[in-house]
């Protein structure tokens, strides 16, 4: 069987315990450097890889420093201290400069835990919304590569097609998932936590210049709902809170098809005008 | 004129570029070790007495590893990248343990950044709620010493007195301002964003234990905005979004007394049964 674009995306080779040597794609290119969610996916998988790893994610935080240049990275994640319960992660990806120094493209953290069962419920239900099927898929025609790697079905807030400025609203409602699809593990969902376009796009009707500073990934759910969400579709919602000189934040939910809240994510971007 | 208890909290001696040496204090007591939000401020603390800093804060994200004992700690603050617009920081706090080996009690990563005036808005407006001069202030008579160092005037969602398992929601409501009054700074921001108590005591109305495992602050405000504030209430709005298997979120906004969107913040934390 042919091997999955994202899980190409996410190869890494072992150098020393924690330290891994990857390379990016061109399946996951974004206008400048890859796509944020298969770096973000890549920075987890760092920690998921490493010998010491306790437990399964239960948040990451990455922040994006620069963007990537093509070809070769190293990630490296380094486990400062094991609890009975939680496992803290610290992770940096970086790139030789010009004169073979490593420069830092990314730092972050992330907690794994234990799970045990307790009384659980979710305070954010599954909008209603219509069933994925009921939508067309998106067509894989965009010049951006990393966008024709997942079907995308807008309910709300679609991609602005007319940069005119009359945006009013920064939500947007979509089922998503890769494609070709790929059962969802922890890794394709930091992934498509980063797959909002920016808000301050939707939300003006303007095409600014943004980047994406900061993510953070909550997991709620543990390996095995995401093992039952399989290949079906996941629900995203993003909206901003706020716009201000330079700066603006998204705070999206991701549910699986049957309605479980698999994780919620927030990030500020950077923007420009 | 005699020092706040935050300041005192707060004092870092430098011992070298970026690496600075505190101490816990007995007014922000916590259960088991200082209020967290003291610990996140004086991890912003370490950032913003750097020499090197360039820019103010736009994200905070700490990792709570362990609980701080009563005495010394050690706190780094590394820039690991800086670019015309961001500056991408790496912050641990450590103890001594009793072989006298650093021990990660926190981890953490920030940004900071230059702002340039752009078109700004708020999504997320101050919601209709009372004055808090209409609100009786609240008694400084806890025996969990932090919660005295704040006057919080509750709107909604007050700390349960029946832990009769007869709650419905996770909303809570409230006017908040150090006690007594000090002008807001970012390091009080920062600590206020983890004022809320656990959600799960509101959702469930049982006491069950508790520790957040991490937090991320999104600041939206620049300095000047801030001084704007000076001593004026906050209003803190906080919910949970997910409960599940020993994890739940917490996300929360802090308006201005003006109704400017100040910050809007993030939590996980661990709870057990």
């Amino acid at each position: 069987m042919e091997k999955h674009p994202f899980d190409i995306a996410l190869d890494l080779l072992p150098m020393a315990p924690g330290v891994y040597s990857g390379a990016t794609t061109a399946s996951y290119r974004n206008m400048i450097g890859p796509f944020g969610g298969v770096t973000a996916a890549t920075a987890l998988n760092a920690v998921l890889q490493h010998p010491a790893l306790m437990g399964q994610p239960i948040s990451l935080t990455v922040n994006y420093a620069g963007p990537l240049a093509a070809g070769a990275f190293k990630v490296t994640a380094t486990p400062r201290r094991t609890n009975r319960s939680t496992q803290h992660w610290v992770i940096e990806l970086t790139q030789e400069d010009k004169d073979g120094v490593d420069e830092a493209m990314l730092t972050g953290t992330a907690v794994t835990g234990t799970r045990r069962p307790t009384w659980s419920g979710d305070d954010s239900a599954l909008p209603s919304v219509p069933r994925p099927d009921d939508l067309p898929e998106s067509s894989p025609i965009s010049a951006v590569e990393w966008i024709n790697r997942y079907d995308m079905r807008f309910i709300e807030g679609k991609f602005p097609t007319h940069w005119d400025g009359s945006g009013k609203t920064s939500l947007s409602q979509l089922w998503m998932r890769d494609r070709p699809p790929r059962p969802l593990d922890f890794c394709s969902l930091a992934s498509m936590a980063d797959i909002f376009f920016p808000r301050v796009y939707l939300r003006r009707a303007l095409p600014v210049p943004v980047g994406t500073v900061s993510m953070t990934v909550y997991f709620h759910a543990d390996g095995a709902q995401l093992t039952q969400s399989g290949t079906g579709f996941l629900l995203g919602q993003a909206r901003a809170q706020a716009f201000r000189n330079g700066f603006f934040d998204q705070t999206a939910q991701l549910w699986s098809e049957a309605g479980l809240l698999l994780a919620t994510t927030h990030q500020i971007v950077y923007f420009k005008e």
